[in-house]
């Protein structure tokens, strides 16, 4: 039996703590409920750990993340209160194969935007307006059991287009929203050995995290975001001896490449 | 008649100025013999500045960059040396729409790391081996005027797969080389507006800035990586005001939102 | 001055003819507003030429297909009238080089069909509702000249999702539809040299080629569709010189690969 | 338990029966090596079925295709004597789900160039050359258990660029000649619901389908390729009523849409 899946979800966990209007929504953290929703449609296949943002070295420290095969990531109101340091070694553990998972307001998030190398800004509103999730890729392993061609979340907050990331790898969900916008919700890239999944459906004000579809993809999400093995190749490697014959007999000057 | 496209080219300019061996195939330093292929292959359509890493704010002034709509980076040595707040600076241009040509060893230089989001670590051997550049979407405007399937280099540096790059958004030639690598040696990335080149064919040792395939290539990067018009988009945009009617009446809780 | 780009623009030129109020729209065809749009906006650079289903040979003889650019293509209620065999000549055509503009419900037309490999099919709706054009990638030359994040048709057709296409290239569109559907809108793919855009808004009831934004995307299509120099390689090469020395020493059974 | 993957492998079986030099190292045929190779690697979670071109319908009936999740094909010498019919009826299936895994010379094979919409065309050489399959996405399932950034194959036939195949969505592996080429060896595509891998290492009179490395990733293919769940949306859907409320009032009029 294969080893099950080392899953961390990683929750700024503000809101919950300073909002009645969340914490009816989310009484335990919004951590709580994306575990549960996790745990049952993978059941044993997962070991699931919470951390979050108060927490020494915001409970990500080398020994969790060494044991951590995808990283789910929530947070909003407090994304400058991360540590640079902290950004940089999650960022060095997706690309040695740790996925990623980025939720809604994590778009903004700096572990996000220093994988995708752009500003991930977008339109937003509140309105508690409707959103219509398309399935753009239905044959997309994330979107297995979303049984029509979309699903409907009834009060939502806005995010639209244009969303300044770089062109997704995989884009398998665009959504609609009443007040007239659209926004692609469901994209994957790869960066280093790492997989990036960012789906923006969820929110603390609405109950978007106890929908059934919205909890299937954030599972299927983990689950596709999982390491394979091999190499880890992110340092340069200087290979003096060919692995094929070269005619040319050339003496390398290596004061010219010293700092590489 | 419209604006000429404005060029800047930056250059480390060490080697040159360091070592002889450089200094004989680039007396003027690289960026001259740049500066003259650009030139001769677009004529009255380029405007060319040149700025180097030792100059005042390394010549990527606030103005020099609002003058540039296309910028080539060599870097080599002294990647280390180059100021953050110059990288940051660079980087909201090309999110603004400055095209970037990355040349050669630049694939380990600030700006292009800071833009992939990746280490774009690769392979690399230094032994005056044959390099055969074989084009894989000759339809590119990139490519355009390349003959043949293929173009020659006689003496070159090896850069090897796996080159930790994300998938780029269109991969134009792939590098043999006699050794026995390949490479993905001309990617193409959006980030932001700006259109990013990546071409990994040149040296400081070898006269590869003096062959004319690769002269074509850059020119017509530069070229590709001209800006387009429109909005810069790089900002959040609260849209209380919808564009279609809603049907919920909701009143956002503006204490949440207080930091996006 | 380089030689103009030479613009074919096919219509099944039906609805004019048979319809009153298709005919009120377009009262010289459909053609003759894309044909005045083409020219007002690329001026000398095009020279244009309409041809129709009811010609000789659907107007596509070999002598017009070997003098045009890029072709735009807009059908609707005779796709199955298009003889085969002139729609294995334009895709030789495209494979070629040749770009091609699928309009609207060319969606469905046995080219653009056989080009993409897929069934092409749609969700759509005729119910004269608002739609929605959001650009979703402001830097793409097809889109050179939209002022704004989007704009908009009031009285559109609705085409929705899942849309059955590969996916494409390069996404530079995506509709939002007043009765609550998505679309990609705008799409481009390579297929042997050329380049094919597929852009939706567009319609025989609805005054939507006279719209401004919608012109100048088409106009804009068609030029980044044109086509580059170079090769065209859709044969097999068998080369038995190699390029480089190879070790072993080998004769090549020839009956095994007579019919390759 | 979950149902096993039901694979079929298709087999042009004419050169085995026809060739003493290809009888030699596959002497119950090719697809006797593939069956046992995706057999050991899959285990329980497969079961194997086998057919071939002299079967009436090529093996490949109504029903053994609707029994079939993933097909492998294998074809070289008759690619012209596959019934358009059968091809049909394949690509049919690959739209509505099941993946296709196509293996060395079927990039000439009509579903495969049906599928692509290309001409499949490429370079090529019997010269019992070394091929050096390096690896470009090394998080890749596809890839999972090549320890290395590459593997070989001591004797092989070339197969080069330029390819003439649309840009892959994803590309996984390029081989490096010894006689000078480059190749995209390993790339993925979706037409409809089907997951389709091209992967290029395997011949018939080279022992390259006993190679273990290429066995593993022609088992990982068969495993990626797997169908999943959700609708087949390959039919156009007239949606008369909306999702959400339109404003205006509209009756279509149905003569303009009789063949849609």
């Amino acid at each position: 039996m294969p080893r099950p899946l080392r899953v961390t979800i990683w929750n700024e966990f503000i809101h919950e703590l300073e909002h009645e209007s969340v914490r009816r929504l989310y009484p335990d953290g919004m951590h709580a409920v994306l575990a549960g929703a996790i745990q049952r449609q993978l059941g044993d296949a997962v070991q699931i750990r919470v951390v979050t943002l108060d927490q020494p070295e915001h409970g990500l420290t080398y020994e969790v993340l060494a044991e951590t095969d995808v990283l789910t990531w929530w947070g909003h109101a407090a994304h400058d209160r991360v540590e640079e340091e902290i950004v940089t070694r999650v960022q060095h553990r997706v690309w040695e194969g740790m996925g990623l998972v980025a939720l809604h307001s994590a778009h903004n998030s700096k572990i996000f935007k220093r994988l995708m190398g752009t500003t991930c800004m977008l339109r937003w509103r509140e309105a508690a307006e409707r959103e219509r999730v398309w399935i753009v890729d239905p044959s997309h392993p994330i979107v297995e059991g979303i049984a029509d061609e979309y699903f409907e979340i009834e009060q939502s907050e806005m995010y639209g287009e244009h969303f300044d990331i770089p062109p997704p790898d995989e884009l398998f969900a665009i959504s609609w929203f009443e007040g007239g916008e659209v926004f692609r919700s469901g994209c994957t890239w790869r960066r280093g050995k790492g997989k990036i999944v960012y789906f923006s459906p969820g929110h603390e004000t609405f109950p978007i995290y106890h929908n059934p579809s919205v909890q299937r993809i954030i599972a299927n999400a983990v689950h596709w975001a999982a390491p394979s093995g091999g190499l880890y190749l992110g340092q340069g490697r200087n290979i003096s001896k060919p692995l094929s014959p070269i005619a040319a007999e050339h003496v390398m000057d290596e004061s010219l490449h010293r700092s590489k």
